[in-house]
């Protein structure tokens, strides 16, 4: 009965949230700053994107940072070290980043100035996936170390986003992942989403990353 | 506004729970059943460490698994393949297990008739935290590649587990993980809770979480 009633309450929330992405996603749109949504586990390697990206793009594109964590400052921390402009949201028991954080968020920020923001949500592979945060692309990052059945068991976050990104493939002559069968289970969720295999300790296979990104900046 | 309408059925819906898990606990108790709740990320080794303990205890103590994901049944089979009784939860949108869950997967077990029942919960490290599943410990899985910093980030669960497991301790050579910063990070949260350093892949370290594990067998 409880149970019941959350769901009501929550598809309330649901549809507020989802009124809040889509203005958010409108006024970014006009300013043609691009969003994308990084979601993943936790450690599987979120922020050592985004310090790879900023070392990469950060000459020829204005970004910027909204971190997520229950807690801490950590990874605001060393986005700000890097150079670029970050906000940490501490979400307290929040499993999840949602538009009017966001919102808040970009109240720190100059938004129109900026040609890109990337939100780093809070690690975890269940609720982010039920939220809209307003950005343009859903992007969802898996480390080799997680295996490769990952899709099967969290397949709501697979199914909803635009790129995958594979993380740490230094470890595959280690670990027993198997990319064809990760593929293909992704791709049986999601045909369109593109899959990027790479190391952000290494560098191998960035440039993927690094394209698909180059490719959505300016087509907010 | 909705956030806080959320928040007030959410406590119903926690004081709800809390009752059912302990009524489950003391109905295990009352048959001497020990039962553990296992909490990580996805990708931590919680089945790795599962069908370790299995494979060490299973001749001298009568066990059953009860496994809880999004979608799928890979984790269950595997149990069900070690030959010991597994239940799988599909919880759906849900990110965590709840005691009505756990109630109704032993429905499909003999509690009384066993020694040890063990929940491998949702692959989450914020959700699990927040709902008590009736179990009498709560122990949480890190692994190496994740880093040594998660406590900062997710410090709910670290606070309120009986146990934290660190596993891959293999890929130690490979990563920049720092023990014994790890281990103080769990300590200012969490004083009394002994930290078991192995890998389920070499079988190091397996020792200490088996002697925590005996230890508490019978003591229900």
């Amino acid at each position: 009965m409880g149970k019941v009633r959350l769901i009501e309450i929550k598809q309330q929330i649901l549809a507020d949230n989802q009124k809040t992405a889509d203005r958010l996603r409108s006024r970014l749109s006009a300013s043609e700053t691009y969003m994308v949504n990084l979601m993943s586990s936790p450690g599987s390697g979120k922020t050592s994107l985004l310090l790879r990206t900023i070392e990469a793009l950060a000459d020829r594109c204005r970004l910027a940072v909204v971190e997520a964590d229950l807690d801490s400052t950590v990874d605001a921390d060393k986005i700000a070290a890097a150079g670029v402009p970050a906000v940490q949201l501490r979400t307290g028991g929040f499993c999840h980043v949602e538009a009017a954080m966001v919102e808040q968020a970009l109240a720190h920020l100059e938004p129109a100035a900026l040609d890109l923001i990337v939100i780093e949500n809070v690690g975890n592979l269940v609720c982010p996936a039920q939220s809209d945060t307003g950005a343009h692309a859903n992007v969802v990052v898996l480390s080799v170390p997680e295996g490769d059945d990952k899709p099967l068991k969290y397949p709501v976050i697979f199914a909803g986003c635009d790129l995958v990104v594979v993380n740490k493939i230094d470890y595959l002559s280690v670990e027993s992942f198997d990319c064809a069968a990760f593929k293909s289970r992704v791709a049986r969720l999601n045909p369109t989403a593109p899959v990027c295999e790479l190391s952000c300790r290494t560098g191998e296979g960035l440039a993927c990353w690094f394209e698909w990104l180059e490719d959505r900046l300016g087509s907010a």
